[in-house]
């Protein structure tokens, strides 16, 4: 198993400025590898702590990875901060400089001395090349470590991660022992009623094999990991110890394979040949917006109508004037409109419909604010359900939409059987 | 000034399952009073590595916040590691065993007793009510150092950070040194090329004001720090060096006081009593996503068409077929009916629409991946941009909204300057 610290370096990672999603990525990324990730530092871009951690985990840890601090201004001093800790000369690359002039000519036509900076680089670190910014990585090795820098934007990061960091740690870590994890994705129960009923089974397993509950909002995960000599043994382990609770909580798994309920409705809904689109109202072009984050969705997903106001609702998705203004927007007469007409208009399968009070204010509505009312129709059968949401405008968009697919889920599992 | 060390626990957050989004938040609050956050540790659930840190720190700082570990299930280890530490007993708190019953009540009509294991907390903390939850947190004091620990669910934990820590810290530490923090947000213009053309500048800079490029998709922001003897000293001595600087930049600059391009756009829009409204193809509802997690929006926001496919774009957003035809749906010429279209629909001031390929495949259109047209309509004015953004498609998204957002930006500001 190999021992790995993560780093995240900046000043505006530790003071609210920017959320460190680079971690989480990496994190995931490494999981493929057997290893353990002790824990992460987010650290300011100054010399005293990195050298304090770099002089404890250098010679212990198989990896130390870091991100940040790479930039080409005077804040940034990451690499300084290596290049004394390795005792590195800093060279041109001519590489680099040549890739540098080209970068800047591509996007401003012309370079300036100070563009190519960053061409010099450590002499005695194997340089990650970026080819979507201008600060190169290094990879520096020492009494058995690796220390890898990589820069803190994001999208170059994922980049040289994926063409060189990963692809050489999987040709250096070929090794025999192997994790296997199993991802159950969970809907209909809480985090304390679950492990009740559970607990029996959980306090029985195989001391090998770990347990842990993830809340999301409105559903739950259950991961179990286990390693073994090889991928058979490891994840015999786990699945004879699932088959053990299965058939106890069946009611409750909408997965077993880290699908997401979003992408078994999907499935679901291509399997079916089915076409959807959504009439949003309160949730204001969520649930398009999530839609169209997957990629090849526009093979079924037709469009949405944001009909965020009384004169839209009536317009374009032809709600009825009077059940507006007799009910409020937020009402199940008004929502079965805008699903029933949705469905024709966008000329789909499936359609959803949203109306509903998020909150904070409650504006001229009679529901009270938590208030949302949720439409699908499958072909001719149309449904409405009331939700009650608890949290804030933002998080409460997600729950509707989780709640939404766990009610259209349900729906489309039932056409199935019935088939 | 007081210096802070703040803790993530979970070994979901080492493993890539979930995202840390706490540790943020709570550095944006706790920059509001003189501080130093020195550093954050991601740790795994485990005894000894909050115990390292507990040893290493108490008596150091003065503050040592953790979130996370305090589910109800047995893989949530920290109150047991923090009454070891701490020397505490376990006692049941009656005030809590009544919330906990009412709460479980409330929502599922019953409660188990294993449901009220939580009304167990130590005796010697101060305990921090949870209203939204299960777990309380606690605040622990020794050797001058307070030890907060709360839950890792982000709308619990900032629903207690808000109700009960800021108010005490902020009666705490009532103190004369204050920081002033000056946030200036900048389009148009890279991060190497402005740190070239203010290189002077920020070399002259008093050493007391600590200067950082903080990059995001499409623009920067540049913040500027100075601690003070009252609020007076410090803002006079960021201003100041800010006015040897502002009008060499002064074309790229949105704002000097961290409000963003969106909520500058949002303000004039509002300024001019404009409505506004959006026809999208390939952002899918980002933009009116995005509009409706404002609170307050629905005054001058109508509603969006998201035309994803051909038919939609035809049938609803009524461009001609002919036009879809000859030149596909991502070009001027549809670009410039969606929006001339949209704005009379959706009966708004404002239109903008978007169409373009976001990637990874480029479909039936003439186009390259990449290319998005933007279309904005004010009023009866009506232009068309070319973008090209070079990115996967879900960052492609956010980039080609702040890109429109500065292209509204540019027009909204000549319009208010002609007046």
């Amino acid at each position: 198993m190999k021992n790995i610290i993560l780093i995240s370096i900046g000043d505006e990672l530790l003071n609210g400025d920017t959320l460190d999603t680079n971690a989480q990525w990496i994190s995931e990324k490494l999981n493929s590898f057997p290893v353990k990730i002790h824990r992460k530092y987010t650290i300011l871009d100054e010399k005293q702590p990195l050298i304090e951690i770099l002089s404890q985990y250098v010679g212990k840890m198989d990896l130390i990875l870091m991100t940040g601090g790479l930039g080409p201004t005077e804040d940034d001093k990451t690499q300084g901060i290596l290049a004394d800790f390795f005792k590195s000369k800093i060279i041109k690359n001519e590489e680099i400089y040549e890739k540098l002039k080209a970068y800047f000519i591509k996007r401003k036509g012309f370079y300036e001395e100070h563009n190519l900076d960053q061409a010099y680089v450590p002499d005695n670190a194997k340089i990650i090349p970026n080819n979507l910014g201008t600060a190169s990585g290094t990879w520096f090795e020492k009494d058995g470590t690796i220390v890898i820098s990589l820069p803190g934007v994001p999208f170059e990061m994922k980049d040289m991660m994926k063409k060189t960091v990963l692809p050489d740690l999987e040709k250096l870590w070929k090794t025999k022992e192997v994790k296997y994890t199993k991802h159950v994705w969970i809907v209909g129960i809480g985090e304390s009623d679950l492990a009740k009923k559970i607990a029996d089974w959980e306090n029985s397993l195989d001391t090998n094999i770990k347990l842990a509950y993830l809340p999301k909002i409105g559903m739950l995960k259950l991961r179990m990991e286990c390693f073994g000599k090889n991928k058979e043994e490891a994840e015999n382990k786990v699945e004879t110890a699932f088959d053990e609770i299965r058939s106890e909580i069946k009611e409750y798994i909408i997965s077993e394979n880290n699908t997401s309920l979003l992408d078994v409705v999907m499935q679901l809904i291509r399997k079916n040949k089915f076409t959807i689109g959504t009439v949003e109202s309160c949730t204001g072009g969520y649930f398009s917006n999530t839609f169209t984050n997957i990629q090849g969705i526009s093979e079924f997903y037709n469009g949405s109508l944001i009909t965020y106001n009384y004169d839209i609702k009536e317009k374009i998705a032809k709600v009825d004037k009077k059940s507006l203004e007799k009910y409020g927007a937020v009402s199940e007469e008004v929502v079965y409109q805008m699903v029933k007409n949705g469905r024709n208009i966008l000329n789909v399968d499936v359609c959803i419909a949203v109306s509903g009070l998020l909150g904070p204010e409650k504006g001229g509505e009679k529901e009270e604010v938590g208030t949302v009312f949720v439409g699908l129709a499958i072909h001719d059968t149309i449904q409405v359900h009331k939700l009650n949401v608890p949290y804030d405008r933002i998080t409460n968009k997600s729950l509707v939409f989780n709640r939404t697919m766990h009610l259209l889920y349900k729906e489309l599992k039932s056409i199935n059987s019935d088939n």
